[in-house]
């Protein structure tokens, strides 16, 4: 849109959001690989590690596609997630095989079989064709203390079927699951109102 | 569980995480404010900003909840966000007011009319008692142009009833926004399948 009556600024504007374009396009045409199943990790002391995965998840249920949800510890989703995924009975798989945050159990040999019991349901969900995105809940933490083991982890996870997405969440991802993923974030914890004396929010953080 | 079979690398990990409670606990009984609406920041320039809101969306509607969402920015969400949110009819209140990326438009005026329209809904569904949450997608977009004055904007989310969360995304929150917050996570980067020449992924990219 240039007419006379087009201020310097709006000019300005203009070729400025133009060139971003440019550069915006150019990088699109770049990619060249169809479609690939991503290895995603969602690490980082901040918060919206889990409730990212679980837009992810509600995305997917959106185009209808069926989901896998493995939670190595419980707590991280709690009763909002549950009836919301309810609305998509058809869709959704999902399996909490943790105890609870580790410091609530103090016993190593239990949080061992329950981390291997999720890991082999994560298996179990891999193997079925029908399911193209697949949640590790708090994976990394289990892997964290040494629950599993990591390049048995790692391995199968890069041996996924080239159409399926895994989400592989937690604080301290290992540099081998960095390095085997596809899309990487780390959520930094800038300022929390933990600090102010502010308890926990249901809807917000539980 | 303490038993005499407890091996010393059993009760060395008993220990640590009974500290690690300890730990947790008081920081638990540390909090005294019991309910407040939080305003929450969701901002870097890592994938994973709008996609947790979309998820404290979806878990606020899960505990029944009326949610309002305002995109000033269009794209971030898509289709399968929109097929999700219509299981809840009753319950979602979205206005899309933004016209594509702003370097799409390359049209200042339109760009400023369409965030002033896009800030006049965020603060008629602020003012409705009924609203619980409110996301405010790509806000920080419309302040980081200047399509909307950054004073009145923050005066007015700060001003908010002590019950309604607001979620802001997008990168680059100017410090006002992030002074006002209670909670800002920063969501960075740290390594895309873009780079290797993958294409955006349907499912996970839009």
């Amino acid at each position: 849109m240039t007419d006379t009556t087009e201020t310097d600024d709006e000019r300005r504007h203009r070729e400025k959001m133009a060139k971003r374009k440019a550069v915006q396009d150019a990088e699109v045409a770049s990619k060249t690989v169809e479609s690939k199943g991503l290895l995603i990790v969602h690490t980082g002391a901040g918060k919206g590690k889990s409730t990212a995965a679980f837009g992810l998840v509600m995305r997917a249920l959106g185009y209808g596609w069926q989901v896998g949800v493995v939670q190595f510890i419980k707590g991280a989703w709690d009763t909002g997630e549950k009836h919301a995924l309810e609305r998509f009975p058809e869709l959704v798989r999902w399996h909490t095989m943790g105890e609870g945050f580790t410091w609530e159990t103090q016993d190593k040999a239990r949080d061992i079989a329950a981390a291997s019991a999720a890991w082999t349901k994560a298996k179990e969900l891999m193997a079925d064709p029908t399911v193209r995105l697949l949640v590790l809940d708090e994976l990394n933490i289990a892997l964290r203390y040494d629950y599993l083991d990591l390049a048995d982890v790692v391995a199968t996870l890069s041996a996924r079927r080239p159409d399926l997405h895994v989400v592989v969440t937690g604080r301290n991802a290992k540099p081998e699951m960095i390095e085997a993923a596809d899309l990487v974030t780390e959520m930094t914890l800038v300022k929390h109102h933990f600090k102010a004396g502010v308890k926990a929010q249901q809807g917000i953080e539980f």
